[in-house]
């Protein structure tokens, strides 16, 4: 218990100081680790692994909706990045740029690419011709650099990994179907895969994407009760398509410009799930994502507990499971405190008694129940389980979600929500200076304005004015 | 027949303009596309699936010889560069530097990672602690920059896909096992998935790596007798372990340097299988990569053979056959060679005298026979003759490699097999001196020496010099 104990003295505490123990967290399970060029990161095997799963869910959604996947440069010329008035004006302040390379000073400096719109585009305005070419849907999975004052791992670093789409379309309609597609994907992705319910709906105009139309998002929600932009899809209209001529030939013979569109989702996914899922253990991970789904802890050093334990291993393994069996020089204590703080959903003990009785112990990380499984049955309890530790993680998810919205009907409301841990669900006059001033009394933002809009007051719960919108103001990281 | 000639007038001789033809194909085929900056490229769908598959294949590889994937930040301060003297002797004039950001000049620059020997050596260090830590075998795929003079596309460009290995050991036979078993790794992978075969062994002191102590290659072949270093795996001794001080504590209570080993392959490959399997109708590409591994062309508009068509495609498609129905509004003509110039192993036509006789003709792009098969046998029959495809491609493909090889005498022999498209099988004294001089008077270099280093002559075929080595002396691109 000795062991026990100097684990947890590493790491803060999950109640009073949740995003130091975020951090300590991250760390201390080697999922990531800093890199020497400030908000850099290293993403170690353990979190690779969860990022590995994560891309092969999400491609597969991005693949049978008919995308492709396509790999465009990291460097983007200046200029190009200028040609869009309001995303230059987003993206500029944040940029790293080549001015030197192959020993000599550039004529142009060149971007090291923060988002991809701009290339996209210029590649699109060639390839494009006419409405046969249409839709194009492409896709990459890429690196991205933005130059960030404070970062914090997964959440916020200066480069990250990520999965921007990029559509082309013919009609207005077709663009904005697009945008609510993707972002309805990202949704069930969330859900099923990470088992992170979300908050669904469009920006604020001060918040939304540089150089969009209108910016959907999916905000997921951390266990101190804020919020975090966990993907987003953006309708950009045509404003794109004029400032990189993307023009195509109709049916009708009329040259017109394409309406464009854009979704993304990067390595803070990995972060947003982390923080929904912990407890004073360490994380827990959702056995979709988790690089090791059973842990096998032999109790004894005995021929016949290793033997068994051997067997069980490559049994689980030859169902696709992604198994351990852990035979460290450790104390089972030991690992049992290690693996409860690397969150493996489900942890097998076996010792000689257990072997006397021709059953197994097995503990879930979620619940911390544990149950004496037959043999003969284990291979089929811990599929089946592995099933419902994914629901269960969910709905314990979405419980929290739901406990944590509060519907507020005076300034007063909103800063006591936010201030404690809630969602601020309130009406809205929608106007820039209202938000600002939220963000300036409380540090709270407006995350979404929900789909469903049925208002519940009549007045802005900011200026008193006529409210135009229901929206969701929280804290955020 | 005219849209056949139209095709092929677009695209250079194989014969007589084998480089023109290469870089019209890929262009043609939209594998690629140039990015705007100098020397980058746009990796389109069709040639992005084969690197998706490519690294499928490979990755499965990697993992089974027990490695784990892992990201590194693509910015490095300057300074870790310059910290083993031959790397950044070699590197120094390639990188791309970052000297701003976030609107401020910066106080260091910054290299866009060429390789990152220097940053998996920095946080080696910190991690590996005692021989427990050891072996520590990571892997990682990412993009790459070198600024490089001339380019093309997927051979030489500034920015590039790869994957590197970095692996540290506490012995130096431990390490030199493993530079040498992914050297096999990358001959055996290249060989069953591209079918392509290659000449392996050591690189000269001229040609190896910089800082590295052994530089071993695996050289592929193109169509017009030249080579192509198509992969590398580098002995580093303990040259990094030095330069970053990675030590660890040894069984026997000693703190010691670990040895170190990187390897690495890109999408270099892609354009070394294109430069091995075409011919005067385009490229022809290995099943275990194809993009599309069976197109169906109905050669009518008729219900009945439409019918058919999509039967035949839901049925492969079941089967995990990557298959494309074509159903465009263009000649059956037209689709034959726009499939054979992309190189799809398996071509079915479907028309109504063939529904009458319960068959489909099929054609294979490799030997452009041509056989009918039944319906009922059509999954079975293509299963085979992918496989069958595969070996064929690479039989075909080593058959040209052997045919190439020359034994050479003397140095007017070397320069008469080199300018005329074969490998100069020759003796040589090893010095840099004579290597220079070779591409000096021929543009060839030492591509490897291989393993069996059996004599065939005792003087130095440039030289006169007693010989040391067995070498291939052969143009490159």
């Amino acid at each position: 218990m000795d062991e026990n104990k100097s684990f947890v003295k590493e790491i803060a505490d999950i109640k009073t100081n949740f995003p130091q123990w975020y951090t300590d967290i991250v760390l201390k399970t080697e999922m990531v680790d800093y890199g020497p060029v400030k908000g850099t990161m290293i993403i170690r095997p353990y979190g690779y692994e969860i990022w590995e799963n994560i891309q092969f869910e999400l491609n597969k959604r991005i693949k049978n909706t008919g995308h492709k996947n396509a790999y465009f440069p990291l460097f983007i010329p200046y200029n190009f990045i200028a040609k869009e008035a309001e995303h230059v004006e987003g993206f500029a302040p944040e940029v790293a740029m080549v001015t030197h390379a192959g020993g000599e000073k550039l004529a142009e400096p060149i971007v090291v690419r923060p988002t991809s719109e701009t290339l996209f585009g210029t590649m699109y305005s060639k390839w494009i011709k006419s409405w046969r070419d249409l839709p194009l849907l492409l896709n990459q999975w890429a690196n991205v650099v933005r130059w960030e004052k404070t970062t914090r791992p997964f959440l916020r670093t200066t480069e990250f990994l990520w999965q921007e789409g990029h559509t082309a379309h013919a009609t207005k309609q077709e663009a904005e179907e697009e945008t609510i597609k993707m972002l309805h994907v990202y949704e069930e992705f969330m859900k099923n895969v990470l088992a992170l319910p979300v908050l669904v709906g469009k920006k604020s105009e001060k918040e939304k994407f540089a150089g969009a139309e209108t910016t959907y998002s999916v905000e997921s929600i951390t266990l101190d009760g804020k919020c975090l932009q966990s993907g987003t899809s953006h309708y950009l209209g045509q404003k794109f398509a004029k400032a990189f001529d993307i023009k195509f030939l109709d049916k009708d013979g009329e040259h017109k410009f394409v309406y464009t569109t854009s979704w993304g989702v990067s390595t803070r996914l990995i972060g947003a799930m982390i923080m929904a899922h912990g407890d004073v253990r360490g994380i827990a991970l959702p056995p979709k994502v988790a690089p090791i789904q059973v842990v096998i802890i032999p109790i004894s050093k005995k021929d016949e507990v290793k033997e068994k334990a051997e067997n069980i291993f490559n049994s689980l393994k030859d169902k696709n499971i992604r198994c351990e069996l852990d035979e460290r020089n450790q104390s089972p204590g030991w690992k049992f405190n290690e693996w409860e703080m690397k969150g493996v959903p489900l942890r097998i003990e076996i010792g000689p008694r257990d072997i006397e009785k021709n059953c197994v112990q097995i503990q879930r990380r979620d619940t911390l129940t544990k149950e004496e499984v037959k043999f003969e049955n284990i291979d089929e309890y811990v599929l089946n389980k592995l099933d419902e530790i994914q629901v269960a993680m969910y709905e314990k998810a979405l419980k929290h979600l739901q406990s944590r919205i509060k519907e507020v009907h005076s300034f007063d409301e909103l800063k006591e929500a936010v201030n404690n841990g809630f969602i601020a669900k309130s009406m809205w006059c929608g106007s820039r200076e209202s938000e600002e001033k939220v963000k300036e009394l409380t540090t709270a933002t407006s995350r979404v304005m929900p789909f469903d809009q049925t208002p519940f007051d009549d007045k802005c719960v900011v200026t008193g004015e006529k409210a135009k919108f229901v929206v969701y103001f929280a804290k955020a990281y």
